[in-house]
């Protein structure tokens, strides 16, 4: 693209995510929000009003109307990220696609090939390379040259509010799905290597009680390619009163250093007539705009449009997240332990 | 016994344990120190110097000249119970044996079988249950009839000081051998059930380093009988700057609720001009007194001794939890998950 | 007395306190409980029926009926001390008496002189000297022989359930006078000094809103006789959802020490689908007897009346207390630096 | 100044914050550096070498040399804005000042005045309003119109490392001085109020034993406008073995909330063979440029600079705390209850 112009972005899914990029887009001085797009007609217009740019049914119709884009932000839910992904690619724009990448490695595949054949760049949004709470870890281990982190440890768990509220897609989803391609791929990050295999133990009770056909906890153990291991455990079923939606404690043992990391914790909690809620501000708002972790990485994304030199995830590590996960499943379903490789 | 008069009792193992219960015996007025053992010259002249008791040199000698003890409390490294506990079996008396009952599970099995044969009984040390916070813990969950827990995920560490220092037997123990019965007695305690199998990855790499043949981190997930899951892990390799020779974590995961444990942490730190450090009284004095959880268990020997009845783990417990030890062990050489039975 | 025999004790005032008093007492093997009192038939008759000991309407009656009491436990509420204080010591009857001895300085007096006139002891009830993370605090920055406190803080505060449903009398009562005799006697005891003098400012908003006519809040600062200051932060009118009813975070700064206290957390918190809550274990049962803080403080009464030494807080610690507390009302209403002597 | 350009900023003052607000200003693309001034020679050309930028040895030729400036960011010890203050305002320049805004009040009013009189805007640099967790506060307890904030407590102390090490200048300053500033201000924009009077008490000890001669500590109790009241703790002395330079806890109690903050924690700690350690980041480096709260400050001094509309604390805000913190020396050296009025 031109580098003298803002880049042109279109942002396909209206839900939470996809309306808080769009935003970023507009209020980002170095990019402009063209268009969006959404399958369900009451989203599409309540976030066309909002935010002013036309909005469009169908990937096809806005990559039709809009063939001077620079590059789109698909925000579907993660099951649904292969047919946008790949449409986008073939007309030759740059991807900017939510966590994880793919559930199935067909499409994580499937993507990675369409976006290689049309030579375009894939960003993944593992958000958590953008907070700087994890990045000053990564940077402090390997400040040494040698890091050598032996084992990870992270509870990554939601309350129950998130597969039976939040979101309408919980079923096709996990706590492995939804919760472990952050805490995974923030391992991998921090830790520079990737998993070769994977043992995993799951529970499923309280979700399928209510209708819902997906695990409620998922407790896996990676080995990784250099030997150490990553231990992650995820439930999504944990009780409303806990005082932040999400709960994530993590712990890295190294040579000679262990480090302590509260996630959920930004230092703030409130008591009122109600409950105790930790107040977080990885997302806030000043001065009428919105900023934080997740904007900070939908800028990075607008400087890779226009050329700029970043550091970001790509398709290859969403791929392997996805890889990684499925595996997990196998995992559960067989009790076996199961080799990971793509 | 007779119960009237105090129980008699000796002490084999004249470590910071067995000098520890050895006070506690004395001091309790219904049990009466009468001998001590040790096989090191240096540490049982200390001891008889500190007790005023007799002291001896073998297991042997001290049943010769005691013919008329009522229990025996053995303190001798963990490796090492059999014979002492073998021998005072047969000798007829009733026995508690430190955590773990043994590290080979024909040890463990010798000693149940001597216990079974002459008609003693045997009460393993697993400390844990006579923690406030802990029995706490299982009285709440357990109120419903039903507690229906899930799982339970426990970081039970040590630092680097423990097998360097610490212990002179460390490259014959392990994080498994020497934590993990901690915590899965009070796993299988809390959540009234026992695992059935396991997967267990590590890492051999500091102490090997330091010419200490062993483990320095074992991170293992057993499968209960009732389905639900056990995550511990366990390191004794963590920095010295820790606030507390051990860090203790605790998570249980039940329908509908989540506890939290901290199992080091006391309400009180102190910085000084070296160091933070958390002020633990899990041991204690007050009046010239030792008092303390340790010191409760002792107590409860000491009614089994007169008859009085008391809910204590036995030497199948101890038994249960050497095997599923020993599992990990054969896990971590293997790779494969192992199935635990006794 | 006799030391041979059990301490024959009476308890008057049947609220919780007096009520796990009595049971502890019964379950104290050198005491009995002889019988108990309380102005209200309700509480009596239920008190009565669950102890099985007699039960009197009045101070005098349970005197006139039972001669041969070695001592009595005054638990009646804190405004209401002096009445039965005064007329057991005229009795010759030790006493135990909760804290704070009183409520004005008057009533404090009456019952050091009734008490040293009849040559009887009075034990007051600053019941956190029993509790080990205090004394543990208490030896440590005492062992170098000169601690050199420099200041401590502490925040005590209830939630509103205290003054709005747990206690009838709280318009007789305020913070200070209901929670400052814990944190004032415990910074006097680890400070090994007393109070000179007092500044405080304090609100009256909520509860005199709710026809509740005193303090929501109180903030004190004092200057102790040794050149140290101690503040106190104590409101009761915090909202509900805290973790625990009472909040009690202390810290000490000596010279080059500084200590931080958590009185509230025991290291377990719960999240059930209601609210989060630390659980405590101050006071627990096992075996069927109650344990904790406030039955070692009354098996301390015991020996007390059994002759044995103990080291507890006197009358004297008492009236220094309430003269500390009527102080920093006397501040509240003047906004002047108040004096403080006894 | 036209606002199709950049701001044109000089920096007086070559310390930490000084060099820091320096490269602010240079990665700024709406500020240009211009040029920096220190007194020191050897700091002078260090930071000349470092920023390429011309250096002075006085703020008078600094001036002379570049008529042409917009504004000038002050960051001399604390004691020593007035003369650089006066001199930039008299040549018509906006100022962003470090707070406080002077160490008497002499000195605040002659820099307001000088600023009045020559129609500039003064930006005082009380950076926690740039702090997320204190701004999401704010707004939170001004959401319902009347936040009725009763009482805030405000625990903010250093370790000896800073007045012993880091400042050359602590016995011109003191615990009030350098550490209230910030946390006083905190509770007047929090609060939506400001100090009427203050009691305070204090020690001197440590500090003046090792040859500095000012306060360890002060202790401070503010009457404010509207009647609510705001408790300063705050030491410079305590131990270098806490996790974090500085320790900031604070409670804010309004009418049916209260609020824990805890400002040194950023969520991870990390334990390494000598210590543990709180990693913040507040102050962060990404893609080579320097981000943070200071940084956001200097970026609104800017955008005040290119005439964009900004809320920031200003040379009346600095008065009212520079007056407050005197009067809290004041009663130190009284013992009394001051007055504070501007």
């Amino acid at each position: 693209m031109n580098h003298s112009r803002s880049a042109r972005v279109g942002v396909i899914g209206g839900g939470i995510r996809g309306g808080m990029f769009a935003r970023a887009l507009q209020e980002n001085p170095q990019s402009e929000l063209v268009a969006i797009c959404d399958r369900s007609p009451g989203v599409l217009s309540a976030m066309v009003a909002q935010l002013g740019v036309p909005g469009y049914a169908s990937t096809e119709e806005l990559l039709a109307a809009h063939p001077d884009l620079d590059g789109v932000v698909i925000a579907t839910p993660d099951f649904a990220h292969r047919e946008a992904a790949v449409l986008c690619a073939q007309a030759g724009l740059d991807l900017m696609i939510e966590k994880p990448l793919a559930t199935e490695v067909d499409d994580a595949r499937a993507i990675l090939e369409a976006a290689d054949a049309a030579g375009v760049r894939v960003m993944v949004g593992f958000e958590n390379r953008w907070n700087v709470r994890y990045s000053a870890v990564r940077t402090r281990l390997g400040a040494d040259g040698d890091p050598r982190i032996s084992a990870q440890i992270i509870n990554l768990n939601d309350t129950i509010f998130v597969p039976t509220e939040m979101l309408s897609w919980s079923s096709k989803s996990s706590p492995a799905w939804f919760l472990m391609p952050h805490s995974l791929d923030l391992a991998c990050w921090i830790g520079r290597t990737h998993p070769v295999s994977v043992y995993a133990v799951g529970a499923r009770d309280r979700l399928t009680e209510a209708g819902i056909d997906t695990w409620d906890r998922v407790n896996a153990v990676f080995t990784m390619a250099d030997g150490s291991h990553v231990a992650l455990n995820s439930s999504w079923v944990l009780p409303e009163s806990m005082p932040s939606v999400f709960d994530f404690r993590y712990e890295i043992q190294s040579a000679g250093q262990v480090v302590h990391i509260d996630g959920a914790d930004d230092g703030v909690i409130v008591y009122d007539a109600q409950r105790g809620q930790l107040v977080q501000s990885a997302v806030h708002e000043r001065a009428g705009r919105i900023h934080g972790v997740p904007i900070d990485m939908v800028g990075d994304f607008v400087r890779l449009l226009r050329g700029e030199p970043v550091d970001v995830p790509d398709a290859r590590d969403g791929l392997l997240i996805t890889a990684a996960i499925e595996a997990v499943h196998t995992a559960l379903e067989t009790g076996d332990v199961v080799s990971i490789s793509v």
